[in-house]
């Protein structure tokens, strides 16, 4: 059976994530269900993985098995023709077997976005950001020191995954200024995330630009392998998927 | 009674455009609603103009007087904690009594986005962008250039108006590269715009990029001052309000 592989971009605002759950929209769900139509055969979309309620993608990668029949069907344009505005696919080419989207990821890196302007939230950009006001971005920068490296993320690991290992490596965190001077992003890369990793490691960052955290403070957390004693979980909508790396 | 001047963005995608109608929401609507709930008493909100169901604004800029007893209200904090994402107030400021958001207009600036890459649309930018295909923009550009300058734009008005001038002095139309490389945007500046002049002008520029009009035939429409006899009006999804002049 032919294999192709999916490049999507979405705005989750609208979804409860990428994966498949009991009831909600989600973006697999909706890929499922538009490939489905189109060969009359249940087809299962893999994703490179999960993606939570409210986080976008620019390059999201997903893979799915065809009948030969269908394998001449030109995927992008059947699909977006189907497809709500808020899911795109930006590239469908055929594989080899031995791709998955999941098994053969190498790093995938997203990107954080934060507004800081304190009287209002530019509409345009609401439902990609999360406002925080008075930070301290050069003790950011210095908490973001502290993280990268191969470390045991446990802390940063919200629960309910199946995962075993918590080791991973997370390369220097860069910021950048965003779209709008009052945008700042932050952008995390690593050889693979743990559930809400991301989204934590901002709250601590977060935590540490209020003054509330010191690099020694965050070593100890970092190293305590506690989520409990770690800062809370930044919010979904300032998240998007980047890159997934193969 | 103290003047307030609003500077106000907004996603129109939900609304009815900016005016209040019979029904559907509207920006204005939504603005007077939170301010009669903050005063206990109908506030009437005099916008720049009209935009058009679905078109956006990063400043529109309206005015409202209020009683004596409010004049001290912080009104941007009290109307960005009561309005919806995709209304926000950028500014607001005490101004006399002379200032009136539609008639003081000196000038308005819009901006129309065309999207150009022909395989799929970028999510992130659907709400904002008009996808054509296979345009040749050196054609829109010489269309463009006959547009410019103090005409009767009769041939660029929708019916329904109350206005009984159709002359207006448009800016040189400027062409720039957009957010991302698959993005177009043409501004028009001008003293005044008729009713979705500014789509309908689009909409010409469109169908010279087609090939379907040369310089010639672009003058003789502008000159014929029959809207019938112009190309088709273009959605108003691509459109920005950018600025307003005073």
């Amino acid at each position: 059976m032919p294999r192709i592989r999916l490049t999507v971009a979405y705005v989750g605002t609208r979804y409860q994530g990428w994966q498949i759950q009991g009831q909600g929209a989600t973006i697999q769900g909706t890929i499922e269900d538009k490939l489905t139509r189109i060969c009359g055969e249940l087809v299962r979309v893999h994703g490179s993985g999960r993606t939570d309620s409210g986080v976008h993608a620019l390059a999201q990668v997903a893979h799915f098995d065809v009948p030969e029949s269908k394998a001449h069907i030109p995927w992008q344009q059947a699909l977006n023709a189907m497809l709500p505005d808020d899911i795109a696919i930006l590239d469908a080419v055929e594989v080899t077997e031995d791709f998955h989207a999941r098994f053969s990821v190498r790093s995938k890196r997203y990107a954080y976005t934060l507004w800081t302007e304190p009287h209002f939230i530019l509409p345009q950009r609401a439902p990609f950001v999360w406002a925080v006001r008075g930070l301290d971005f050069e003790a950011m920068d210095q908490a973001a020191q502290e993280l990268a490296g191969t470390h045991d993320f446990a802390a940063f690991q919200n629960a309910g995954t199946e995962i075993k290992g918590t080791v991973r490596t997370l390369e220097p965190i860069l910021r950048t200024q965003g779209q709008s001077p009052a945008e700042w992003v932050f952008r995390f890369q690593a050889d693979g995330f743990l559930k809400q990793m991301v989204r934590n490691l901002m709250g601590l960052l977060a935590e540490a630009g209020r003054g509330g955290l010191g690099p020694g403070e965050v070593r100890a957390i970092l190293e305590g392998c506690d989520r409990r004693k770690a800062p809370a979980t930044a919010p979904a909508r300032g998240l998007t998927l980047e890159e997934v790396v193969y």
